[in-house]
């Protein structure tokens, strides 16, 4: 399923590390890599709407999954333009309708602090529960053991860096999507929005991420359609409890040939004699 | 300095920890515990303000601090009451000047995604260029190290269940306080609201935080007039543009005897030949 429509967009990225002049232990000098993280401004129709933190890696995409995760769009259509100019720390973005019918939504917002943003809870649930994830789909223990061993191997910023949460997307053992930054919802939201300017549907990909699997993190995961989501972190009992609710198949502490499946076993299928 | 003044507050803290069975990659059956997760409604004057997920320890505090932070409320008299009621997962708010002056400051915020929630991006800085952080506070390298070694020992959430973020408060090596939650800033919105309910001012105190110090953090601590921040992770480049722009002192990569120290070195005495 494509998209035929697409918003007019910049190609503004611009990951960066920073090289900084450190003392350690012994008082020697050292110089260490950080991730970079700028703030970029979201003007909607003119109209300031929201500071986002962000490492710059993918601005455009940012800003649309923002949009969409927060409810203010629901179809790419209502987007004529998003163009970022790092100079003015700015995301211009144009709408079809006008910034009003945003705001009517954002009037009936509120923010949830699991280390992010959400919308009103109660919506959540009622929004989650139309959630049809596909039961078809299925993941191979050594499909499972292949996503976390390209992940390990995959050349990120992390790695030069560390402090940043990292997201990515598979089809079977191919890696679609690898986004990193500052906070994981921003990594997520990034995702969201690549997977909706390419029309891609989430129902046979799995979902892969560095941070913990909170309500939001799976709130998020179910809302792109994606049947399996899997952490290298934990899960919190109502990351597990959504989980359960929408019946998304949930992997954690995967590192290695390790995992714990929390839920959704149904999709999971095991190698014979722990292979 | 102490507050004479103090808000009815219920004493609702909860902190959960509940046991599920999963299955790991042998496909045996195990018991692991992880951390509790709850919806936390902040109602003030009986208008609907924001979810907050929550581990529950602090429920108070947390909605204390929120609304610190936030900047609704910028003393303690002008909170009558918050009453913590997790049978309908509501924090019940009275304030004095009622929701009209709350919803007036915010209509003027944004929201930030560096893992969290802020205002307005260049009202900050300008806060922030406000905050006078104490020079004459010193910290010994030896104190550094054992305010690490006090948190490693610690009993903690994290070490049972895993999936939460720590947050401490040190006088010397003497821990005031320890709080820990699912998003780091609940946990530090927590600290912060116990400060404000204790009079405390945080001019002769080291704060310490598991989690990463992004902008976010680094502002907060600033706002909270802590010059000493830690933590075991590391630091983006707009969280060490920040603690350099207010002074701050900031160390990373805490653990055991290493550390790295990124800014504000006018605030460390080292030992002599790495003791």
């Amino acid at each position: 399923m494509t998209t035929s429509y697409l918003p007019e967009l910049t190609d503004a990225a611009v990951p960066l590390i920073a090289e900084v002049t450190v003392l350690d232990e012994a008082g020697r000098e050292k110089t260490v890599h950080i991730p970079g993280e700028r703030p970029l401004t979201v003007f909607v129709d003119k109209v300031e709407l929201v500071t986002l933190m962000t490492i710059g890696g993918a601005p455009e995409a940012l800003v649309l999954g923002y949009l969409k995760n927060q409810r203010f769009v629901q179809a790419l259509e209502e987007i004529v333009s998003i163009q970022v100019d790092w100079d003015v720390e700015a995301a211009v973005v144009v709408t079809r309708e006008g910034i009003a019918r945003l705001k009517e939504r954002q009037e009936k917002r509120t923010v949830t602090t699991g280390c992010g943003q959400g919308t009103i809870f109660g919506d959540i649930l009622t929004d989650l529960d139309a959630v049809k994830l596909n039961n078809d789909s299925k993941l191979h223990q050594h499909t499972l053991v292949e996503i976390v061993d390209q992940i390990r191997q995959h050349r990120s910023i992390y790695k030069q860096a560390g402090s940043v949460h990292g997201c990515a997307l598979f089809r079977g053992t191919e890696m679609l999507m690898f986004v990193e930054d500052v906070g994981r919802h921003n990594a997520v939201d990034a995702i969201a929005g690549k997977m909706w300017l390419e029309g891609m549907r989430g129902d046979d990909l799995v979902f892969y991420t560095t941070g913990r699997l909170t309500s939001e993190m799976v709130i998020k995961g179910a809302q792109m359609g994606i049947p399996f989501l899997l952490s290298r972190s934990g899960v919190t009992q109502m990351g597990l409890d959504m989980a359960r609710r929408v019946g998304l198949t949930l992997f954690g502490r995967c590192s290695g040939e390790h995992f714990l499946l929390y839920s959704g076993t149904q999709r999971f299928i095991p190698s014979r004699e722990g292979g």
